[in-house]
């Protein structure tokens, strides 16, 4: 039987505020410049002294906020939200965050961007207690263990708890009088404290959001480290000390925003170094370079001016595509009809392409992406991908297929080319994604986990453990 | 008095397919590709054997046609389709296209991309004469013109009808037994005729849809002609030999999709050439040049290359930003909250930068964005503007503001510069700018209309005439 | 060839407002008191001072103006409202009135009930002269005849064209200087005027919007008459003496509200004469009487005061009903699920029911009812209806199946009672209908139209006449 | 300070069905006919072999399943469901049942009718050992009673959970196997069993349900009975048999529907006969009898039978007020608008009128009617209720609003007859209402709970005990 890694959790987005009259507000702004890392729900969980008021729904966050006085309602000076990302399985919006958490006594509100590697046993275990969970989330585990730890402090209870749970975590959680963010102790998941004008603090998944709302970024949340907002401003805290920088290079490589920075590095930067890495590495002729909208455009700037070679708008993304309804049917898909990428012939025709993507996955994109470049009349078509084969699972937060759909899983790089229809194919080295990134540490990989692309996790792997060294033995790997 | 040219008037965007079984599919994805032509309102109008039945709706075409059943319905082997570029007026669903006409012996539909300038004198007259109008819209004349002609011949009423119209018109009709599709003497607007695999053939204002649907270019539609498509295929007859190419620029310089080919020439390389042709015009010294999204990233692209000066993403688009329902209030808006387009200091700081941009209206946005980049640490900033300044009207359906609130039609390029708070501003030339377009043909201005730039019309003005000399009068021109 | 009448046209209801600062939303509040009269579709139409606002769609009022912003724009001192009745055909909003028709040097809006007998005629000259209608409705007709005369007066025009159209119509028209009210000669339609405590001036399809609105009834509107209403308050004027009373005898049967006066008669008084005198008419045994609710429940008490029997409530509507989107499946249908009426065997069973109904159509829901209350157990259903047999067409405004769906133009009392698996079957009497009425006038048959029971029009039918003809020819009569 | 009861808790309906191939879709046509038992929010889970799926909304039954699908994926052959009163609380959609509970072992649902009386301290227990709620509802208490039970056995710790539970309620239990009701041990709540032709079983807080979807009545579920629907049919079991028959007379005054049957006794019958009762006790002069529709009609014709009077249609109720977004604003009520119910002058002119209610609870509906009435015309206007005054709360289910609030805690008939405007005030009395209702049992007060009438409550009061007794000192009782 060969192991499938099902849609293995979400990639999600964060943002919090502590202080300002307009928190739910700002808030909304602050988590629409995270939309790319969720579109399947929202909501924003809103602190209005000790009151806490919630909405929260499948959709866009436009979608959820389209009644303004949704957003109206949540009064109150501190507020916390979350975008969450399409996953392939349930849509309810019973797993839609943050989680309100009602007692006789208080309430609290969290927010988790991460996945946890140990959440079935911590599941089962709570549940031969006694525990009833709301949603098949595994974000809802750790307020059971805060109400169920016996340590007599506050804050000895949310640090039994962060020490209980494994994986990637970032987490926000608003209490009556405090808003609590907290980072695994590998840092997989980016998390950025910012500043307002009047005194405001926030924190949130990526930097981009600061630039939204005006805030300037004080500094990123440690591995293992605990931030307290309240009335005294930032308090800085511990829950261990066991710890190791690892953020996901993922991030860097396609899912944050350009604008954002991660760990002092700006990230359309880095793609562009990766671009030009990417340049330096490959091996053929070319006439123009064109990049894949609109993820790969940084790397293509960067492949360009390396080598010398014109950047072309060789490829059109239909932006209005996202929210159409009506889709060709498989009739019409044969005939030609294709909503969302474009070739543009005028640009192409006659051409020898390099076309720059940020990755493979399956492989069924590139192919028709390669097929449409020479549709148009590109002449030759060089795929030159500005990241590493992705060959290994993600267990802390990213939905990366599972191995057996990864195409650099079970196939040579010359069978890769091939099943894309590429002329050639040259994927950017784990040292040069790593020497591009350049994160100013001193951590293995240069504080980057790089475990997609060579199968060493930086953490054991718990619940995944078993079944990932089975999935390893039913398949060669190619690297 | 000041004279105020309000709202002129729409661009918009025509699709039509005749002789394929899925015409209002096919329909739906040629609008689709042409969403950026309005997003006010869209509507298809499919012939099912004489049976028309009609869709419409304010919104986006997703919207409109979010309850698939809509699209379902409209059932036949012939369509014409429309999107509508959102006026400041009346949003009403009354004005949406295609228009039908029911009458007890026949009924036909229209769709118009264009604006007349003799609709005001013809609408009185037709009204003196019992004629009573179901929109606002001008494009309604057409067909009381059709109606109300004496000519013994169907043909010879369209024709008589045409020669009626004046000012800028890109005209499809669905009739029961065939489409047919007109164009103005001038050109003004385009439209293209296509043909499919099947056989079905196919008219577009812009080839982007062609791609869209695997649809062949055959040829642009001429000024002065008829194209007729029924049941023998495509006929090509004139309702004049009163002609001269004059395509609008602005169709080039902003407007049509970078993937479109408009009378031979692909829009995204005329930009590219624009961006170098204005890096030779431009004589200040800078580091880096940042195109504003997305519209001149073309001309941007065009003009690194030319100038060897790196291109880089130094502003940021939020592609999610288009359907928020929620706005930032005036008073987080100056507390620094913004949603469309951030600068990324990351990319910026310490740079001079070249910001270009295709056009200068009112000049606020321009200011806006230099002040972004300012903020983020840009040292200075160079506009460069990839067409020259826009100091007149348009009367042939692209909605330019009024001239008093054009910035370049009361403004010298010096007190532009700073007004929007830039370093050095540099227009193109309009001469850079009709060799960067270079259409094959012998008509002046290289067959384009410049008059937004020069105020030199290439037709009579009729009903605006007056009123426009007035406002002449009542400015001092700089160009 | 059969002569099919396909539904014949509408039943509507109409309402108008002059000189109340809240003229939209008073007109809002006596729509709603008149949605019985059609759910189909709803509109209002305001005028502020010479500006003319509309807003209309397809649905309940309720759904119409979900969002209040769009009543909230429709301010003004005067305005004109319309509900739609369902009628088979096309749902589309083009046909949902008020009309507004704007022209370059006015404007004016039109609310229509009832049916014009002259349409096709008058709308096929006018095509050939022209004109183009926005619309399938009749209802249109009037403004082109208003536009196209020559009459030199404004009163004058209007006059002509109201000479012109033939039928049943109550029309309501609102000009930028007034609102005026028209009937037809024969008063086919209700049409009544009243006055609020403030002075505002109001006109209505039944008095019961008054009771809601807290306006005084004043009179009915006169056969013939136009009632104007400016700035001099309330104005008489007639266009025709050649009239006569013959009001729809089917209003006081089953469409207007119990609470509605017409002609000075209260129709739950007229209903329960209705029911008295047919108990007078019946002839059988029978222990209880159960009304098939809603619009028996007044016959019912006057059947069952008179006969002495005690009324029962045997029949249960769910009140939740009308606004379910899922229906049964046919398969469930007939394991017995049934959403709309419920037989209630606690109060039947054992029992000799006279099931009172105001009238049968196709018969199918009288076989409906009598099987579910012999399912619930009672002995002997007889089944009494409140009106007489109907067997002819409507042609003025009424919307009654083809004569050739109507049970009682195809079959005798005796086979109908057969059908509908009834015990007994006993009309009310022409005579007996016309005595329970009891308009206080000397036209014939009380004043009343009963052309649906004995196929005499008060009128020429014009462009039905030679149709209906046939359509009797080919068929028995019974009545 | 005084003691203030607030908004009590819900009134629900609740509908299960075993062993249909279209569970959920019969479930929706139960839950239909069960509406008025609940508006707020509706919700049907399904059991699909196992696998339990579940929809659930905020709003009507229809509007929560407007789109089909919603009820199309919830497939399976077992189902519960549940309508939700509006309280004025929290309209989250958490509250919104059947609750959903999902273990990583196994699964449940549950649906409650009624309101627990140690709701609080049992949930104060229960978050002290560590348990999570997911809702503000008591609902889910019974979950975590049955999760941490200790005894072996699966019954065991059903039986040891409803042991547990105080006050009124009727639960339905989805499990993987088996669906299984239980009502507490007074029966305050009614419920139904019934089986349709094809041996489904079904379960119903009414029997109306059943007409509905055409099954058979069984028999209503006894005080402390478990009743299990699974593979072997159904089985009887107890929790308890300490019980005693209390059902709620509020059931057959006002909540249930007329067509139900509960307890043996029809409700519409047993209604009339409180008519019939209060008649009897009447000791004024009066014309014609008027009942307040719609749910005092049935009174009204027991009332008008034994009396002789004249039954008539007084008062009209718009029946599409209930789903208007748009009210009166306070200035147009001022003005007279009124949207829900209006007074037939021309039935009530010159009469004295006997106004018929079923209830008083504030005076301020009863006013109003009154004034209606009077300024209709009636010259008396004689109020008899078909019940005992109102003077004492619900703690079992139903929403009566506080003792403050009730105005016959407060005021002497007298007083209150005074205040509404009447010429005379009638209530029926306890015993007569008793003896009207009839059910066959030797239980005392005729096996009914009239605690709202006499303030004597069937079981202690736990968690309300001490608050009641404090609010009974400060107020003067008149009963």
């Amino acid at each position: 039987m060969t192991y499938e890694v099902k849609s293995l959790n979400e990639e999600c987005g964060v943002f919090g505020i502590w202080g300002h009259p307009d928190a739910a507000k700002l808030t909304y702004f602050g988590l629409h410049s995270l939309q790319h890392r969720g579109q399947e729900g929202a909501g924003i969980l809103a602190n209005d002294q000790g009151t806490l008021r919630r909405h929260r729904d499948t959709g866009l966050l436009s979608e959820v906020f389209r009644n303004p006085l949704n957003l109206e309602k949540l009064t109150g000076s501190s507020a916390i939200g979350h975008v969450r990302y399409a996953t392939a399985g349930e849509a309810s919006v019973d797993n839609i965050q943050p989680f309100l958490f009602r007692f006789q006594d208080t309430q609290f509100g969290l927010a988790h961007n991460g996945n946890l590697t140990n959440a079935q046993s911590l599941k089962s275990e709570l549940e031969k207690n006694g525990a009833i969970f709301s949603s098949t989330s595994d974000s809802e585990i750790l307020a059971h263990l805060i109400r169920r730890s016996h340590n007599p402090s506050f804050m000895g209870k949310i640090k039994e708890a962060l020490n209980t749970v494994k994986g990637g975590f970032a987490y926000l959680m608003l209490f009556e009088d405090k808003l609590i963010a907290a980072l695994d102790p590998n840092g997989f998941r980016p998390l950025s404290i910012g500043k307002m004008s009047n005194g405001a603090l926030v924190v949130s998944s990526e930097t981009c959001a600061f630039e939204v709302i005006g805030a300037e970024w004080i500094r990123d949340v440690h591995p293992g480290e605990l931030v307290i907002f309240d009335e005294n401003g930032i308090t800085y805290d511990r829950y261990t000390d066991d710890t190791q920088l690892a953020i996901c290079s993922m991030e860097y490589i396609y899912f944050a925003r350009p604008d954002s920075n991660i760990q002092g590095v700006n990230v359309h930067t880095a793609r562009k170094r990766m671009g030009a890495q990417l340049a330096r590495e490959f091996k053929n002729q070319a006439d123009i370079v064109v990049g894949v909208p609109n993820s790969s455009l940084s790397a293509a700037m960067g492949f360009a001016e390396e080598s010398g070679l014109p950047n072309e708008m060789g490829l059109i993304k239909n932006q209005y595509v996202q929210r159409t309804f009506i889709q060709p049917t498989q009739e019409l898909r044969e005939q030609g009809v294709r909503m969302k990428l474009s070739a543009v012939s005028g640009v192409v025709k006659g051409k020898r392409v390099v076309m720059i993507d940020d990755s493979i996955v399956r492989g069924t994109t590139s192919r028709r992406i390669v097929k449409l470049l020479k549709e148009a009349g590109a002449t030759e078509v060089h795929v030159a991908i500005a990241s590493p084969a992705l060959a290994y699972p993600c267990f802390y937060g990213i939905d990366i297929q599972s191995r057996e759909e990864l195409i650099a899983a079970n196939h040579t790089v010359e069978e890769t080319c091939e099943i894309i229809g590429a002329d050639s194919l040259t994927y950017l080295s784990v040292e040069g994604l790593i020497d591009s990134i350049g994160i100013d540490t001193d951590a293995p990989n240069g504080g980057l986990c790089v475990a997609y692309f060579d199968g060493k996790y930086p953490t054991p792997l718990y619940d995944y453990e078993e079944r990932y060294l089975e999935s390893l033995n039913e398949q060669t790997s190619f690297y």
